[in-house]
């Protein structure tokens, strides 16, 4: 059994899925990850909508689970992620949750923040019905997401198109 | 830029995307690749239809891009493989494909049916608008992907549900 160290949430912080009052906090801390251009509050709100509408056949689970956690005195977004529900035919139409854009505020690092959240995510998706959770991340961050719990499945490889 | 090999199908097969009838080909092809379990003919119907009915909320796009290749005399397939696109908030609101489940039939091994399959998905997934297609893979196969004109980028990790 793979041993997941629990993570509290610490005092002062909350933890919920994202909403479109997010836009500004989400898209500041999503640009200390990689670039994000040009977004509107217009299109972060429909993004957002996208996301919680997208449903899979087996009953009441999102496809999208996009949190965020909070500072609760100034409503300050800290860090934020996704998991994705993919639908497959393999292991008797089984679900795999795919994790994405982890990113943790600059202000708000050292707190344990990124693991919370993605201790968060994994539960989100393993409480879906997956039987696996996934992610790629970059070699100097194995070390981070083994103490989470993970474990060294496979090379992530990668094609860019052409702009 | 990153150069992709084109591949071009060989005489008397086919591609195209996964349909109902392709059942009993597409559950003993995916067998090669791993378990698939009791999946019955009308759930693979239900997850088919599921598949045909996920668009992105940028106009005309599959979400889910599940394909096989079919020896045209027989009828048999030759190879499936999938390819998932999730909308996100960075690169402007981008797409990323995600190739997932790729196999080739024992008897239709030697074909570069496989590099054909990555060809198309990988084509499908930038039509699509993707700024990027990603995939993991054991570490055997990087030459393999790096012939279809993939690098490596990262680290596949991993988390499973006890059971």
């Amino acid at each position: 059994m793979t041993k997941m160290v629990e993570v509290r949430v610490p005092n002062g912080f909350s933890i919920r899925r994202i909403q479109k009052q997010d836009y500004e906090g989400v898209i500041k801390t999503l640009s200390i990850l990689t670039t994000v251009g040009a977004v509107t509050e217009k299109q972060f709100g429909s993004i957002v909508e996208y996301w919680d509408t997208q449903k899979l056949p087996k009953g009441d689970v999102y496809k999208y689970n996009p949190y965020v956690i909070v500072e609760d005195s100034t409503g300050k977004v800290a860090a934020t992620g996704n998991v994705i529900i993919e639908q497959k035919l393999i292991h008797e139409c089984g679900l795999v949750g795919h994790i994405e854009d982890i990113a943790v505020g600059s202000e708000f690092q050292g707190k344990k923040l990124g693991a919370l959240l993605i201790n968060k995510l994994t539960e989100v998706g393993l409480e879906s019905g997956c039987y696996k959770i996934i992610l790629d991340c970059d070699p100097k961050n194995v070390a981070f997401y083994e103490k989470c719990g993970f474990h060294t499945a496979g090379v992530e490889m990668q094609i860019k198109a052409n702009l």
